[in-house]
């Protein structure tokens, strides 16, 4: 009998449930606001209600697999916690995934939003066909995901994969976690505001400060449509972004020598923005890279390294949860860690 | 029946080889120099004739599984190829490997000398029952190697574990790769001798100028004996050597957290002379450091992130060369690999 599964995205601002069927086939998503600021019981009593909603409308649909759930924060893969998640106050030493198997009486799998996206990509996306792939995802901050042999690599506690906080300026911008100018601090939406506001203070960008001023909600998205009017600071911004990643990226290349990067996350549309210079610094700083590169055509051979945008938006992290529980080494893995703790 | 592998080491100064057991016992190790001067044809006729020696006074030793050569350069896999060694001109687009099988009549497995390393020390060494580590070889230049579930990271084309030419310093000093700033342009004894010039050259070291210019052979040796005795100059120099490594091994961390980083190659033994800058470094740049630092004893515990030195020496290549013919996956990939060639 057919199987299908249950991903979540647990997001700062939408909570989505999606159905998966084992063939990557979508048959029905839920889009609510996850209403954070209401509390943890309440978003968990909703991603509940949804999952239950789903899973009886297409209960002739197979077995259930289970559930994944995608999180912004660092999963304690042992004990099913979340821990570090800025976007989920109250969340920290509470065990989520305990609470949500015993409410709906099957099996859960807890795992970083940005590996979610990352195996979603992998599975039905820019990495089909890849074993092995590395993607970055571009938003609010910066995450990272590394597929190693098909599967995540959670490294030694599931904290692997924290690509936004590899060093990209030794002196550069401090960053919350501790690091001065993590990936992050360059390449993510909110670096890209960041950048904005520097240019507009330092007097050398009167189109930035008035559009600035003019929009309410302004957003790295009005610095991208002033990059491709023609707008020399904001292109100089989102060169600056394409110089850090390639920074990022050409060292993640010497060091793993991946046959696939993959760029998403919102900040990905903006691609023809910083996939210039991101191309050249790659081209300059990788050896490894220039051992590889493909040819002009792009099309994709075996031993050359690919460099190219996310193919599923914002629903990568969504298929790559539901993914996970019906992987059998995903399942052995979370319940054999969680044994042994 | 027991078996037994030769291990070779084809190093810039030295040719080693040496016979080991299964169970890491070795038998006897041959050093000559390699006369690379002499041309390849002289170096692998020397290199055959060790292997010879050897392996007919320990015929009763059990079965030769195989013949590991470590090599300074990287090696492409599936033809059994050396490429861009400087320090073994003429070797270029040579089927070393295929040459060596025919000579022998055994196999024989190329593989990276900083991989050997890693391997070795995996083995027999700091890594023993770690599944997963990485290590970074401070020599002339910087090698890396990456064991992922107990065997060498290769990468889609065996150059994953070029740990040397991570960016540390994005505008650094130009590095013969392509790139600015690689960590093996601060952490390599090439680069220790540069500084100690660089500050002689300042007017701020007249310590490291007097003894530069009273010692034949000056070396980061030198420096290092200086700046134990308390010579500000050489140890900013070896302070230069720790953050940068510091800065690598955090990013590192952050992307594979893996239970162990070593230290090795000949600077390793300056240890004291840059570990302290380092490892304030890592703490401070990692947080996934900091999430899974060990206990002051520096006792190995599960979860815990150890950074340490290596502890074979010179020997770890030679360790690591010998273990990959007795390891039935290294010469299924090394082979499968050449019949998809």
């Amino acid at each position: 009998m057919a199987g299908y599964a249950i991903g979540v995205d647990l997001g700062g601002t939408n909570l989505r449930v999606a159905l998966v069927e084992e063939n990557g086939r979508l048959l029905e998503k839920l889009t609510t606001g996850t209403q954070v600021s209401r509390g943890r019981e309440t978003v968990i009593a909703e991603m509940c209600s949804d999952i239950r909603q789903l899973a009886e409308k297409f209960s002739s649909a197979g077995n259930l697999r289970g559930i994944g759930i995608g999180v912004p924060g660092i999963i304690e893969m042992k004990k099913g916690f979340i821990h570090e998640s800025p976007n989920l106050p109250g969340w920290d030493n509470f065990p989520v995934r305990d609470e949500i198997e015993q409410r709906l009486g099957t099996r859960v799998i807890l795992e970083n939003d940005a590996n979610a996206a990352a195996m979603g990509e992998k599975w039905l996306g820019a990495g089909r066909d890849r074993p092995d792939m590395c993607m970055l995802t571009l938003g609010t901050g910066v995450g990272g995901g590394v597929i190693l042999n098909g599967r995540i690599w959670h490294g030694m506690t599931g904290m692997a994969g924290e690509l936004g906080h590899v060093t990209v300026e030794s002196n550069g911008v401090p960053c919350k976690c501790g690091n001065l100018g993590c990936l992050e601090k360059y390449a993510s939406a909110t670096a890209v505001v960041r950048m904005a506001k520097e240019a507009i203070d330092s007097g050398q960008a009167p189109e930035l400060k008035k559009a600035m001023s003019d929009t309410p909600e302004f957003s790295s998205k009005n610095v991208y449509q002033m990059a491709i009017q023609g707008d020399e600071p904001a292109q100089a911004i989102y060169r600056k972004v394409g110089s850090a990643l390639g920074i990022g990226l050409a060292g993640m290349i010497n060091i793993l020598n991946l046959p696939m990067f993959v760029i998403g996350g919102g900040m990905a549309s903006a691609w023809d923005a910083f996939a210039p210079t991101m191309m050249e610094e790659v081209k300059k700083r990788s050896f490894v890279f220039r051992a590889t590169t493909p040819p002009p055509t792009g099309k994709i051979e075996p031993g050359k390294t690919i460099v190219t945008r996310a193919m599923l938006g914002s629903d990568a992290g969504l298929f790559g949860a539901a993914l996970l529980p019906m992987l059998p080494e995903e399942v052995a893995e979370a319940h054999q860690i969680r044994k042994q703790a």
